[in-house]
């Protein structure tokens, strides 16, 4: 999951004018023949990502990028990830976005790997995902971030799945009328996911033509249930069974033994822990 | 600290954008001229933030906002801080993108009082500040959420103040040619900081003519032999003293205890848990 | 399927800044308080489409609109569609790019809708689709007009479906290959389509977790001839069946008797004739 | 008639940006490191155009441009016209957009030769040109196709000549009052045309000081008519005469032999069919 | 000429965003309820102009306008000309900007209706018209002050009408082959001028089917020597003459005495004193 | 003070593009392959400013920029101080646009330069300042040229220093209140301004912990006595004092004598005269 690098370019400058506003006014210090390399470190272990945004912020400001990890690998702790060189002013101008991007996205993409792993050894199937619980505007690059730590993306916004949720359900009134009423309209390219809150909507809602089942705010046991009866019903590999809501780092495990087809988790992208990383500079004669 | 809603406008349907690309197919359900209420809810308590964001978002899909609570007043757990009214259709076109900015914005405001509160407790001169540490392009919402939530807002981006930090000093061979060159060149309606690391750069800083010295990465007891040092050479009163780099919530107290004039804390915005809040919708007849 | 009007409100103002430069020089005639009435008529019958962003650009130019047939529906020739009151300056300057809009929509929704009709004649369980052969950054506006018509919208773009086209499967060396590498990376929420040229391909291709099998560019015999295949191994519900290339109005309805899921056809966007529509204005006193 | 490469860059982003969404989820598929020769190849004999834009968006998406044809040659079927390498993925992610492109103005081109070559046959001093019945926001690349295939672009927009039409004269109470009006207050760098219905009013109109006379929707009897009462009067030399409206490839051939200076067709633009060309890929090892 | 009210929105907002950064840190001395009356008072008199760019930037930021003179109006020392109402934060946010806008539109509309006056006392005909050298991308609004003041705007830009100047001739070698080569590729619906710096040039020029043509740094008598011997040839009444280059306040009636068609000065916009207007607040209670 | 050329690169296309509309239609006139060599040359002596941004038009057009001077450097006339090479179309397409960038920001920095040179030969230590009288949207640009002649740049916009102006105190009732209400509010990281109009004002707000003082439309006997009473109360040095408003040419050597820290003028801005520079093709075979 990418965009091409001249795709991007117009909205990390968009960031990058934010930040520099009538410009870098710290920077009047330096003369102007200056040269110098700076090295991107990390301070901690994990999942790095952001280095193509970093690499496309230096080169906005006028920075040679001589050598960069890949995103999507593993790092330790104290690795350089990203060598620019250049004029000293123009490297500093595009620092702090430059490691604002790695320290978020990487931060995203070490606790999403941390979780398939710890999902995946107990569920190979079952695929971790994130929720569209996002920072607006910032949602490709959160996406993204999931991806490289090899979690699903979920749903890109609002016109690449159907997903009928406990307020469509609401203002439909009940889950029946509202599948038969996306049935009857939607396009044939596109999966439908329902949302359900009891074991009767459950089973309602699987014996229709739908792609994805979420049980929203389950308990362990009863999310084990719902799926016992599907499976009575013989509609369990009818549908993917997706868990959401209430799953945290002490009960996921918990989940994870159900064996469902995903787990969905919010705070993947919207609460997790920035990577730490750093930049350091060294003048050049 | 605020921008107006029609300057807001543009920026705000570009986050809607992203979320909506050929629109929200979901919708297809509902009858055209259904209507409803809906209701954002708190599930925690703290301070709350972002409405004036929801607000905007809710008006740009078409929907009419009949109450709101002020953004940066505390609220309860399940409190009703926006009522909606309006087509189900476009309240669930903006449903998540309206709550994306409260619980990113609540979540920093939040943080941030708890934070202030705190220090002010034990040194009420002590202001608490945020850093550059932002998601790219959402600086100004993070900015606000700390205003809101009763923090100083430090430098918005590279143009409003002068910040010398390490790199800068590495590329110019030491505090005192940076200070001397930025001083020759600066205009009188900017402040000057400097970001230090020992005691002997503190004190070769505050000799100049600067505004802010900034102590970096100190242990508690180091930061406070430094004070005790500025005092002793009557530069204590010269420059505003402001606290910054491995301070978190264990250590707190203890660099409190400094009285410093700020204490800055990147973790305020770039690590701080989302605020949790829910959108209830139900059907008008 | 639609986006509010505050989203698309700059899209359209970008298209009147294209015809209005540094104003309208015609205008210079009228005195200042002039009012017309202005009423948009039919020259033909069929499917009317493009009030929606008609009404938003005579609001941009400052007209207020008065009465307004809905998109969608069949307008007889010499009805009127759209009556406005105003300034005959800012009517006259909406005008042309209003009426380009009804006339490319409504070309567009009337072919769709006369397709649709002859196809579900025969097989009132086949849907037609356009494809993505579209007029560059004008997609939105040519799949709404094609959804108008009763025809489902396929792809609006590359990021929400799975589609492996000829190239893909030449670039991968085969359609299995192809396939594999796809469904080992895929996200859970999006649907795969594969494209086919010879009957063994799609053979290979169904026995895959597919959604969509298009036969690209078959005689209506060959066709045939593959959908007894699939039936015979019990592959045909499995899958859906898409017909596309190669197919006109000539040979539309021996398609259409193969009873396929989908027909899709890039002509009701490509190369459909502009609906006729002009603007009649009537000066008030 | 051109705009520079760099200024159409953006323009092209923003067409490849609504068909990439985020990103092409079938081009998950290939290795890293593959190499493909691409090259476009017509389907039918005419007149290509388009390549230009098709050339930016494969330097958009970040691949080589290895050879082209020019735009508005004359090209035969089966014909190569762009040859590009580079990573597939990259290919195939601008393979659509560059067709869409070359499909649609060498539509227009091919059809605006074809009347050109036409007309001139019978007329050789008579102009075809196109009018503003465009599709909104694609307008610049429309009338540049008509330009590439020989004909007059007319006004690009309603800022570079007047041109008053019947609404004008309707709300002006008459041809000659329009006329008055606008004589006193126009640039002196921009020309004026007025648009007829009767032979009266063409009279009136070419005893001022206009440029152009267009006798719209007049039959061609009628319009010969016009044509001889205006030599009488001394008037035909003062003014350029264009036919308009009502036109079509039935009865050009009776318009040229009037032997206007210009003859406008709307149809150039709105209802031509899609020039059929398709996009080859060849890995390379 | 004028752009209405909704299509300039987004361009002003892009200039307060540029004053605006953050926000107003100065008004967060206000309470959130005050109300103030403001108003805009010339403190020189002459041709008012900018007051509708000033009223919408004072719609962006969210104040009632009141009371409004009308652009293109003579106004007296110490005159209000626009009166607004609201919150005074929200005033004071956009006073500079709305000033900005009336100081440098009205500076170019007054020093435009004192040179039209002075050249119309000597030569009825003789229109006054501006240059293409503006202020780069604030063309529009410069143009717009010219119209108001009662000059003529000449070309808005490249696109309008065709002009030959030096450089062009110098490359073409001479200007013959230069308007051969424009008038066999034209479009019929632009004008053509021609610059020329000798006699031997005009002569040859007017010769060709060309409109207008420009005397380029001729002084008085050279000036008035070419006009007889286009006389004399029974040129001058083909051709508007248009006298450019080297006036001044000094020489103006010299050259107005020549009648020619237009005089063009680039100083009415490049180099034109700012009118005097400043804003005045007055509390509400 | 700058932003690099690839945040520059969009503003400038804007302001390309307003100039270029459908394209340069004098152009047509040129072979395809044709070159010259083209020189930008001074006409007066002064500060050259714009050349940075007259390159990047020039490679926004796509020619290529063979030697420039440096801006801020002192031309004599008739000097070259660009010289680009390319097809004559792309040179001519930018040639406006780039002098226009020229003549505007060095007459900006030469008559900077001057009142620079006049203000520091009586008073070493007095600052040039500019103020926010600009042209709207054209900030950065103006902003750069005053200090590239070597003034001070003043606040670049409203949120990078507080400014209390009379508004503000009319609106707070008084100076006492405007200054308490900032203080107990603002982030540690900006300074504060207060403009006074009388005696009594100034000795009150000197008083507060402000950082500058501006003395606004006072004559130079007024100034020197208040300037006197802050020594006489010791507040002289604990602020700096700027003197504003009715300075010009003939009163700036009297008001320098009173040895201010700053004197800031409006018109280095918004009523300078161009620079004249012009470009000379010559035609490469």
């Amino acid at each position: 999951m990418y965009l091409p690098k001249q795709i991007l370019w117009n909205r990390l400058i968009e960031c990058l004018k934010e930040d520099l506003g009538f410009g870098d006014i710290t920077s009047i210090m330096f003369e102007e023949d200056s040269k110098c390399i700076a090295r991107v470190l990390t301070q901690q272990e994990g999942i790095i990502a952001g280095l193509e945004e970093a690499r496309i912020i230096f080169e906005i400001t006028g920075v040679e990028v001589l050598e960069s990890a890949k995103d999507g690998i593993s790092v330790e702790k104290d690795q350089t990830v990203l060598i620019v060189k250049g004029d000293p002013n123009k490297v500093l101008m595009g620092e702090r976005t430059a490691l604002n991007f790695i320290m978020k996205m990487s931060g995203i993409a070490t606790k999403t790997r941390e979780t398939v792993n710890i999902v995946q050894e107990i569920s190979s199937k079952t695929r971790v995902a994130c929720t569209r619980k996002v920072t607006p505007g910032f949602q490709y690059f959160e996406k993204r971030a999931v991806w490289l730590g090899g979690g699903d993306t979920h749903r890109f916004n609002l016109s690449d799945m159907i997903l009928i949720k406990n307020n469509h359900i609401a203002a439909m009134n009940g889950v029946e009328n509202a599948i038969q009423n996306v049935l009857a309209k939607k396009s044939f390219t596109k999966k439908i996911e329902i949302e359900v809150e009891t074991m009767e909507d459950a089973i309602k809602a699987a014996k229709y033509d739908i792609d994805i089942l979420m049980l929203d705010n389950f308990e362990p046991e009863d999310a084990s249930r719902v799926i016992t009866e599907l499976e009575k019903n013989k509609l369990r590999n009818k549908v993917l069974i997706e868990l959401s809501g209430g799953i945290n780092e002490n009960n996921l495990i918990e989940y994870a033994k159900l064996k469902p087809d995903i787990i969905s988790l919010g705070y993947l992208i919207h609460s997790v822990h920035s990577f730490q990383a750093h930049l350091s500079l060294e003048l050049k004669h």
